[in-house]
């Protein structure tokens, strides 16, 4: 379905897949003779970072999105589509999308990363993840309808299910989930229930490894592992998970196999690039999660018209990967805006003589609730109060439009005085998600009426 | 799944369906000593004069809904239920929602209205309505869409069929919808795409009566539709509906019948009572629209315990029907309060001795874009600026909460210094609704591709 109009003129198209960090960025800061197409399936850019604060309805969903169209309704030389991308032909240089194709010069793969289950796919439909606007609305449909439900049942076996909440990964999004969800439980749910006791809900955090945050120093994993239990959170290291089933979440530890009865498993565990790196063909060189292997330019091997960036990318520099952050999705589309930009104005240089890409790694950071947070940026570690502002600071700096900063500042501010959550709202009536999470109360609930007089 | 966990005491239990309005009213001015019970399928009550600002991506969904258990938080004798009621039992004072039952001793249905189609059923999914959160949402990401798709289309006349919205019916609702939509393609869209020139879509406001807001003075409603057509809106009196399809809508006047090739009906054209209402038995006596015909003091003739308010009911005062608007629902929910705590608290007159409602009519008013409005208010009539004025004010007063009002306020604010409109999100990716509304784009289009060289 992509129609290009292409008026009198044969400048080259350079096709961006992706309005993500890395190809917004591209896009914005790209200067040259050139037309861009920008390609994504949601007509938004998703600003990741604080998904989770709408699945735990401390943000509306257009807080953290700002429309594509929107951003780049100046940039004349920008054309965005609303498409999915089928298919991508390297040999003749064109794209599919539905029945349309696309003949591009350059292209762009800033597809970022999709949830991964190493291999267990049917686990995602009981263990939904936090990639998109939409999971995370289904999220806090999923959560707060459980909450609901945990009201009106009769059984004290399954009001304690659902109100279980197992987060897999101890990386920032599981941090940040497990943390939001015990302060929801704790503080927000505290009043509002007659029947059940939010403040018993049981929030349990499941990492493989020794320590979470394990790309953080050591001594940053502990202070968040204290954070979080300060919260209640049951933190439980070494413990991967072996089986996950409607009710229950099977994990395995050094004491064994366990059974953790819940309804509610969200998973933060995997990142995998996107399926589209698969289709390149077998001259194009993946790693394990599916990232292509990418030249120091950003170029794919063979192919120096193609670039790779962000999470759909590896590469390694000084013997280290370029981690799969936000700041490094946003510098790749910044360099790879800056070597297409020198070839179309005329710089023949081959790949190899092309500009190398060095990530700048100004620190990084995650939040575990009011006031408690971890951050390392160089030599400086910060924890608890100034981690938690800076924090704040830099992702109201880093959210794309001005009116989502003040808006979301406000949220912010509002929450803070009155622990509020404005966006405990779901769109869809009961009758409309009992069919699809219709094991929930359904399926054990014994039908006991206990009315009244 | 309604469970009440009764303590050790025997207060009247009063069952209220409906967070709405009315009901909402009801229970934060009910005075005495009962324990009130709010059963509402959503989670949430909607500010429903606003919704339309949600479909047209103006604000964000829980920017106009507050989750029904916060409004409550504080008050200890309400307890409110997610649940749908599916049948009530007048003789036994019950009624049953999903696998519970509760034993009431008073009633109060405040369910309101859905939309009605006058028998056409089959209409509705072609032309939705627009009367829950949830349906705001749909109708935000289909007209959304079909600008996306719009702008990806090679065939000219797919492409205005998806560039026509035709607006069925001219009350307030479809008033403010017809504006709004213009609104959003002269000013919002305008610079957005590149293939298509929003400005040059059709919104059609089609009504069967001789002029628009026909509940207004005459002078306003001719006011409201000259503000219209300056607005761009082609408003079509005189004009009933005769069938609506997937790509056209059939419609008669006196020039005879004609198809209107669209892909966007919205229905603004009717509204009937909850079909709950239909459920009362044969004794209960309802009017053509499914209201049930309550006595002065809004009891149901021969049940004095059982109160209906609301778009629900129907009452004549002086000769003259209480309308359907939110101030009457309001009205309503407090004088059914009054009369139920005046009884409990040991009043024993029989339903023709209580208090009789009457309803204050502080005026109405109906916006129809930036700064353009009409508003009425006993002898006075507003149109143009003053009225719109009027209308952000009441509408920012009677909006639930502080942080609503605070967001809410904000949004205005930047829509009229920029005219952009932020929630212009849709949480889905394309590939999750070309199948629902699949009919779109994949059907008429002809595969071509007009690639790049």
């Amino acid at each position: 379905m992509i129609r290009i109009v292409r008026p009198q003129d044969d400048r080259p198209v350079i096709a961006v897949i992706g309005a993500g960090f890395g190809g917004l960025n591209f896009c914005k800061t790209f200067r040259g003779d050139a037309r861009i197409v920008l390609i994504d399936k949601h007509n938004h850019h998703a600003f990741q970072p604080l998904l989770y604060q709408v699945a735990m309805a401390g943000l509306a969903g257009s807080d953290v999105a700002a429309p594509v169209r929107g951003i780049f309704s100046r940039y004349r030389h920008v054309s965005s589509h609303m498409a999915q991308v089928d298919s991508i032909d390297l040999k003749n240089k064109t794209l599919r999308a539905g029945k349309s194709e696309l003949r591009w010069d350059y292209l762009v793969m800033a597809m970022g990363g999709v949830t991964s289950y190493f291999g267990n796919d049917d686990w995602e439909r009981h263990a939904p993840g936090l990639k998109t606007l939409g999971d995370a609305l289904r999220l806090r449909r999923q959560l707060l309808t459980a909450f609901e439900l945990a009201e009106n049942e009769p059984d004290e076996m399954e009001r304690r299910r659902l109100m279980t909440i197992v987060v897999v990964g101890g990386g920032p999004t599981g941090v940040e989930l497990a943390g939001a969800m015990a302060e929801l439980t704790n503080h927000v749910f505290r009043r509002d229930f007659r029947n059940i006791d939010p403040t018993r809900a049981s929030v349990i955090l499941v990492e493989a490894l020794d320590r979470i945050l394990p790309t953080f120093p050591s001594s940053l994993s502990e202070s968040a592992r204290e954070q979080l239990e300060e919260l209640g959170v049951k933190v439980r290291l070494g413990t991967r998970v072996v089986n996950v089933q409607a009710d229950r979440i099977t994990v395995s530890s050094q004491s064994g196999e366990e059974d953790i009865l819940t309804r509610n498993v969200l998973w933060a565990a995997g990142i995998s690039a996107h399926p589209l790196t698969r289709q390149l063909g077998p001259d194009v060189e993946l790693d394990k999660a599916g990232r292509v292997k990418v030249l120091p330019d950003l170029s794919v091997p063979g192919h120096p018209e193609v670039f790779v960036i962000g999470d759909a990318a590896y590469l390694e520099v000084d013997g280290t990967a370029v981690p799969g952050l936000a700041p490094a999705a946003i510098q790749m589309g910044k360099h790879a805006a800056k070597v297409i930009g020198r070839e179309i104005a005329g710089d023949p240089s081959p790949p190899e003589e092309r500009p190398a890409f060095r990530y700048r790694d100004r620190g990084t950071m995650a939040t575990i609730g009011r006031r408690r947070a971890v951050a390392v940026s160089g030599p400086l570690r910060f924890s608890g109060y100034p981690a938690w502002l800076a924090w704040l600071f830099v992702h109201l700096i880093f959210l794309v439009g001005f009116r989502n900063k003040l808006t979301v500042m406000i949220q912010w501010a509002w929450q803070y005085l009155t622990y509020g959550r404005g966006a405990r709202v779901v769109a869809e009536p009961l009758e409309d998600f009992v069919g699809a999470e219709g094991a929930q109360g359904a399926e054990g609930a014994s039908a006991e009426s206990a009315a009244s007089a």
